[in-house]
This record gives C-alpha cells, structure tokens and sequence, in this order.
C-alpha cells in the first residue's frame, strides 16, 4: 500500500470499538456507561410523529430547537450553546480550532482516552499529567504547561471523581488558552460548572445526552460558552453536524427534567448500595459521582474477573492502561442488573466446593 | 478576546448557513438541491417502530445495517464502505487523514465550496485549477500537481456537468495520492464512477442520501473505496458518528430502490421541461445531470433575479464568485413548483405594464 495518510495517522494504532451486543441480546451490558433506563416517553413520541418534510430537507445549522430547549433548562441564553453530534464531536473541534503542531494538549491522567487520540491526529503535542494518589489535581503542572487545550473531565472517567470548583477556577484563571470542562457525566453529580462559563470566556463546558438522558443512539452533544469562543469553534465544525431527528428527540429529552431526575435518583441509590456490596466482597471503592463505580479487587486479578464475568454475559470495563490494569470500571445497572454481577462476584470470589470435588 | 485559535482559523470568514425557511411555510426552496419528493414510506414505518433499546444504548460504530443494506443495493463487500454523518464528514476525514500544512489539496473550480474550507481549517496547500470554458477537465494540470488529495465532484455542483469515466481513470492511474470522487449527485447522472474504486486503491467513490432518497435532514453519507484506504480513514473519524437512527433510516432508504428510481425519474423528466422552459425565456441553460440547472441570464442581472424571485417567495440559488455571479443555480423541484417559477420569471422579463401606467 503506498502512503496515503500522514506519517502520525499511518502510526496510530486502529481504533477498536468496544464490545457492543446486538439489541435483545441477554448480555448485561455494564461496560460502556449507558443508562440502564429507557429514554423519557416523549421522545418516541416525537419519533412517531416525525414528518416526512424535515427528513427531506437540511436541518438548521445550529440544531435551533434544541438550542432553545436546553436555554430554558439552563437559564443561559441560547447563543451560548453548541450542538455536536455527540459530545466526542465538539472535544474533536475545540481541539481542531485551537491546536497544530508545536501547540499543547494538556490533561490529568488516568481519564478519558479520546483526549489522547485526538491530540494525536491533530499532531499536536500531549502533556499527560498524573493525577494524585487520591486524585488530587496537578494544578501547578498544569497551570505552568499553559496549553492552547486543557481538559478536565469532571465527575472524571474511570475514576468518578470530581474535581472541586475553586480548582477550576484557579486553573481557569490562570490558562491563556482554552479550558475545556467535560461534563458528560455531570446530571449525576452534586455540582456542576456552569457558572464558570459564566466568569470565563476561555472555559467550555461539554455535555452529553448519552449518559443521563439515555440517548447515546442518537448522538446529541452541546457546549457552553461565550459566544466569543463558540463563533471559532463554528468555523470548524461541519454546517449540518447535526440531524434534525436527533435534534427533535434531543429537545424533548432535555424538556422533561421530571423524568431525568427520575431516572437519576434511581441511579445514585443503586450506586450506594453497589458500592456498599461490592466493598463488602473485598473490593476496594472509589467515591463516585458518576454513574459508575473504580473498584479494585484485592485478593484477584482483576482481568481474571472481567474475563470470568464475562463469559458468564457480564460485560464490564477493563483498562490495560497503568494504574488501571489492576482495577474494574463497572456501571451503574438496574438494582436487578447489579444484583446479578454481585452474585456472579460472590461465587468466583468465593467459589462453593462442587459436589464432584467433595466426593473426590 | 484573547487569540484561542489557530491562526488560519481566526483568519477565516465565519460560516453563513443557507436559507432555510421552517417547515411548512410557503416558499419555494430551489435553493439547495433537495429533493422535492419525501422519503420512501418504509422510512417513516421504521421511525414509529424505533425501540428505545437502540435510543439508550451506543450505536455500532460502523453503522453495519446500513453498511449490509448498500452492499446488496450496490454489489460490493460491506467492508468496502464506509458511513459518515454526511457526505461532508466523509470529505473532512479524508482531508485530514491524508493531509497536513505543506500538503496539497487540488480539484477543478468551480465546485462544491466545501472543499475551499476543509483544505484551510487543515492549513494545507489549496490548489484550485479552472474547468475548461465548457466545463473540460484540467487533467493534465491536476496530473501535473499530484496533490495528496484531488477533488472531483462529478455530477459536479453547480454546473451540473458529468466528468467523462475515462478522464477519471486517468487520472486515478497517474496520481499518487487520493482521489475522491464526490458522487452526491449520481442518482441523477447515467453512470458512476463504481468500477474505478474496485480498479484503483487510491479512489473513493463518496455519496449521500441527501439528495435521490430525500433524506437531508438525517445526515447520512458513505463512502465506497479499497478497505486499506477505508483503514486511515477509520483511524481519524469519531467512533460513534452516526447515530442509530440515521443508519435504521438510511438503510430502508436504500433498500427501497423501486421508490427512488421512481422520484428519480419525475425528476429528470421535469429537469427536461424546465430547461426547455428557461430556453424558451431567453436563458443559457448548462447540460445536466444532477437535480439542479446552472443558468445565465442573458439579458438581466443575475442577482436581481435572485433577488426579485425571493422577494416573491422562490428560493433560488446565487454564488457571489468568479464565473458565477452572472448566473442562478435552480434546484428541479416538483412540476407544480417548477411552473410557479417559470410564471416568475416570465413576470420578471416581460413585466405586463399595469392598467395605472398605461392610463398615465
């Protein structure tokens, strides 16, 4: 094959989807981060009454409607927000307007691995900073590495962590260059940053309606921030990202704050009982405000249980990255979904003598 | 505002989306080369029979039953193509895999302008090289630049004229970078460029379902190359671009031929009435083969039309550039619509002088 691509594209290794089992299928799917609960009613709602006029024309270049919608959720003015085709787009973007060669891309590490490879096809230059033992954040690192991107992912994956406000602010304050605050998981979380956005016009704040809102199908991302920064970003993105289904859904999603709410109340309650059993079993547990938990087997590999559970059609995340490799992400499940990982868990952790093994 | 981005980026003409009146409105939209027919009706079955399962859970990352239905639909493996949020996507990730600043993009003008801002946000070479006087292809000139990723758009926009197959493969066999060939418009055209892709490993064949099966509004494009190109195109793209609904749609979409080539074919025949019509008129009318006619006015501002023509409610296209600015680009729409503007325009040329001026 003769050399089509750019040296570092042609040097990166594939990308590998995760496991994803076909719809209907009886895996439980605990991997990926997904929201055990269906979407809000009103979204298939406005599937089934979609017209046929808006799928055959362009949608609006700025997703309007769920501009507005998600204006009035978040008592911000709709110019500052952006839609993306999911959260990963707008990442993709503000990496693409802000960085080149010779320019840095800074983060704490361990956290979400696409900051690594979009770093790497922009050919821009990665400065990963540790985290604390107990994930402190490397604010004096990070503030002398004054990186045209810094990112910081709060609740952090695969940690859960948070990192407190008053950090940002300093980290905010202190950067001449763009702050992005990635808050895929922040409907789970006690606090959020939007009032940061608010103070600073070089912060962005990045969500999703995959996690809380249970619609990673439909790909639906947006950012906040000052209409200052967006209109680079603008330039950047493709003028019709986003499709006017995914628009429409996405609106009655972030309308129905009820419901969500619901949703994630269920969530946080599963997530203290999960972490109370599986602290139980001998696990080490992280705190999470995420809709996952760290979890670290003491006594057994973890790639030997996320092998083992997985043959028994129990899919969790297993990093072989340092500092995870000895460690499990596990998402929040239904109580029932989570019952069946704990009982999977109890039997290989404490493996009950087979009748055979007796008699022999 | 501080200087968040990239030089190039900063340098850049922010982006002015099309017009695009609301749905239901009373324009006349030929303007962006819509299709004027809605979508197959199998299309809308599958929207009022979407499971939330696939709403809530992460799409598959090569949109595989849409990639399974164009393989039947198209006779060729499913690994040979890949899917895009958008034919523009595509477009983007081919420009950023393979090119980087000291890079050339080239491609014949005028043409689709997408490619202008690609090859600037990557801050690669732009090498724009004029079409012959009736629209003959620069070949020797785009040889002679072997640029790492050479465009041609064929049926190309907004000429609406069909690049000649042996002219492609030409130049297939004597560039050593990519070649893209951008087919948005080749269900309107009388042959593709299908075979080339399998003959050469540095072709793609990039199409949409924006344009014969009426689906703009839900982003769906694809391309068709050798799975070793496809490799470092996978390498760049997002994982998850394309949304589950997209690819349930998309994949109906394409498999409902008999309902295609049947919006196809009114199509065509009212592309030949009308330009009999705008003849008729006094206009110059280019051969095509898309769903759009590039005409000149012979006798009138072109922009005046333009502008008179929205003030009456009719959406037609004008391009403030060189080679252009003297003419309209008018998408085909429905018999109905197409009369509405001849009715226009007739108006316009050979103004009835009114009862008032006549007494006066």
């Amino acid at each position: 094959m003769m050399d089509y691509f750019r040296g570092n594209v042609t040097a990166m290794a594939a990308y590998i989807p995760g496991e994803q089992p076909k719809p209907g299928s009886q895996i439980i799917k605990l991997n990926s981060n997904e929201n055990p609960y269906p979407p809000s009613p009103v979204v298939l709602e406005v599937l089934q009454n979609f017209n046929s006029e808006s799928l055959r024309r362009y949608p609006n270049a700025y997703g309007e409607d769920f501009r507005l919608s998600a204006s009035q959720v978040l008592n911000i003015p709709s110019d500052w927000i952006i839609v993306g085709n999911g959260s990963d787009e707008l990442l993709n973007v503000v990496v693409r307007a802000c960085t080149e060669p010779g320019k840095k891309v800074a983060y704490p590490i361990p956290t979400y691995v696409l900051y690594r490879t979009l770093t790497q096809v922009q050919s821009a230059e990665l400065v990963e900073i540790p985290y604390g033992e107990n994930y402190e954040l490397p604010l004096d690192q990070l503030i002398a590495t004054n990186a045209a991107v810094t990112f910081i992912a709060t609740p952090n994956s695969p940690s859960g962590h948070v990192v407190p406000i008053d950090e940002l602010r300093k980290l905010a304050s202190k950067l001449s260059g763009v702050l992005v605050i990635d808050e895929a998981y922040v409907d789970f979380a006690q606090e959020n940053a939007l009032e940061l956005v608010k103070e600073f016009e070089n912060v962005i704040s990045i969500r999703t309606l995959s996690k809380g809102y249970s619609l990673a199908g439909v790909r639906l991302g947006f950012g906040i921030a000052n209409p200052k920064l967006l209109s680079g970003l603008y330039k950047v993105k493709d003028s019709y990202n986003i499709d006017a289904i995914a628009v429409a859904v996405g609106a009655a999603g972030i309308s129905d704050q009820v419901y969500k709410n619901d949703c994630v109340a269920k969530i946080k309650a599963s997530r203290v009982q999960l972490a109370i059993a599986l602290k139980q079993l001998g696990f080490r547990v992280w705190d999470s405000q995420a809709n996952f938990l760290l979890v670290q087997p003491l006594e057994v590999n973890a790639k030997y249980l996320y092998q083992k559970l997985k043959e028994q059609g129990i899919l969790v995340r297993y990093f072989q990255e340092t500092r995870l490799d000895d460690k499990l992400r596990i998402t929040i499940g239904t109580n029932e979904q989570n019952q069946i990982l704990i009982n999977a868990l109890m039997n290989l952790l404490n493996p009950v003598p087979s009748p055979l093994q007796g008699e022999g």
